[in-house]
C-alpha cells in the first residue's frame, strides 16, 4: 500500500509524474514527506513579491492566475486550469530574488506546495526526475513562447481569437477584466469584441 | 585528440554542454557525427513555415531573429546574440506541425544545426543529456516568460526601458523596424522615445 499516507493531492501528482515518466517508490516518498496541501479561497493570493519564492504548486483543482502589477495596474501574465505546475517568474540564475509576479486563485483551489528545496534534492538523487523536469520544462516553455507571441498579435480581435481558439473550456470562469489586462486590451474593446463575435448565432435564431 | 575531426561551432556547442554537465565520449561522437555547420549571410532565412522544423541551432557566432507574419505585418517575436541554442516555435505534443515562425540571420552568421532526431536519440542513450536539456530549457522557459510579461506592460517607454536592462550590448546591431514590432510599438513611438530618452544627456554635454 504504498499510497496509505498520502492526500489526495500528493496521489495525483506522483500519477501526474508517473504518466511522463515511471518513478520509484524513493522519489514517491520524497513526496509524501515534503510536500504539503493548500486550500485556498477564491481571490486570495497563493503569493506576492514580498515573499520569498520558494515554492511550485500542483493545481489539484480550481482556477490560478499570475500577474504583476505595473503603473498601480493589474497586468495578468498568465492562467492555469489544473493537473499542472505553476510557479511564479524565476532567474534559474538567480534564485534567491523574489518573483515579480503575484499569484492569485480565481476560484476555490487545492494545491500542493512543492519546495524548490525538495526538487533540487529530486533532481541529484533520482535520475528520473530530470526527464520529468525537461518534460515539463518543454511544456511550460511551449505555453510562455505561445503567450509571449499572442501578445505580439497587433490586432485586437486577432488576439482575442487566438487566446479563446487555444484555452480548454475554463475559460469562460476567467473574469473578463483579467482577460482584458492578458490580452493587452481594454475592457471595452473586450466587451465589443465579445459582442461582435457572438451577434451572428443571434441573428440566425 | 577527441576533438580533432570537430568543426569550431562543433567544439563550441561541446563547449557549451560540458559547462552545463559533464559529457562523455559517446554523447562527443554523436555530435560530431550528426551536426553540421550553416553559415547563413545577413538577412538570410535559416528556416520559414513553409519547411519541416526538424532541427534546433547553435548560434556560434552573429545575430538571429525569429518573426511570424501576421496581416501581412512582420512581427519579431525573439533574438539571439549567440552562445546559445534556439529554434523555432514547436509543440512538443505536436512535433510534424510545420512551425508559424521564421528564422532569420540579421547579421552573418555560423550556426550549428542539430536534428531532432538526434535529440531525442542522445536522450535516450546518455542520461546526462536529459540534465543539459532541463537546464537549458528552464533559460529558455524564463526568457519566453520574461517576454510575454514585457509585451504586456502598458506603458510603450517602460517596454522599451525593460527590453534595453535586459538586453547585451549586441541589442544595439538590431534594426529598429525589428525592435519596435517586437515592443509592439509604431517606428515613431520607438523613435521618439529613443530620441527623449537620450536628449538628457545631449544638454548636459
Amino acid at each position: 500500500m504504498p499510497f496509505s499516507q498520502a492526500s489526495i493531492s500528493q496521489i495525483e501528482l506522483i500519477r501526474y509524474f508517473n504518466s511522463i515518466q515511471p518513478i520509484t517508490q524513493g522519489f514517491i516518498n520524497q513526496i509524501i514527506d515534503n510536500t504539503f496541501t493548500v486550500n485556498v479561497k477564491k481571490n486570495k493570493f497563493l503569493l506576492s513579491p514580498l515573499e520569498p519564492n520558494s515554492y511550485l504548486f500542483f493545481v489539484n483543482s480550481g482556477l490560478v492566475r499570475g500577474f504583476i502589477k505595473e503603473d498601480g495596474k493589474d497586468i495578468s501574465t498568465w492562467f492555469s486550469f489544473g493537473k499542472e505546475i505553476i510557479g511564479a517568474f524565476r532567474d534559474p540564475a538567480n534564485t534567491v530574488k523574489p518573483s515579480i509576479e503575484y499569484l492569485q486563485a480565481l476560484e476555490d483551489c487545492e494545491l500542493l506546495a512543492i519546495p524548490y528545496d525538495l526538487i533540487d534534492k529530486l533532481y541529484l538523487e533520482f535520475p528520473e526526475t530530470n526527464v520529468i523536469g525537461r518534460k515539463i520544462l518543454a511544456m511550460q516553455y511551449h505555453q510562455a513562447s505561445e503567450s509571449s507571441i499572442l501578445a505580439r498579435i497587433p490586432s485586437a480581435q486577432k488576439r482575442y481569437e487566438r487566446f479563446m481558439e487555444i484555452s480548454p473550456l475554463g475559460v469562460t470562469q476567467i473574469p473578463l477584466k483579467c482577460i482584458a489586462s492578458y490580452l493587452g486590451m481594454r475592457m471595452e474593446t473586450l466587451s465589443r469584441i465579445r459582442n461582435k463575435m457572438v451577434k451572428p448565432k443571434k441573428d440566425a435564431a
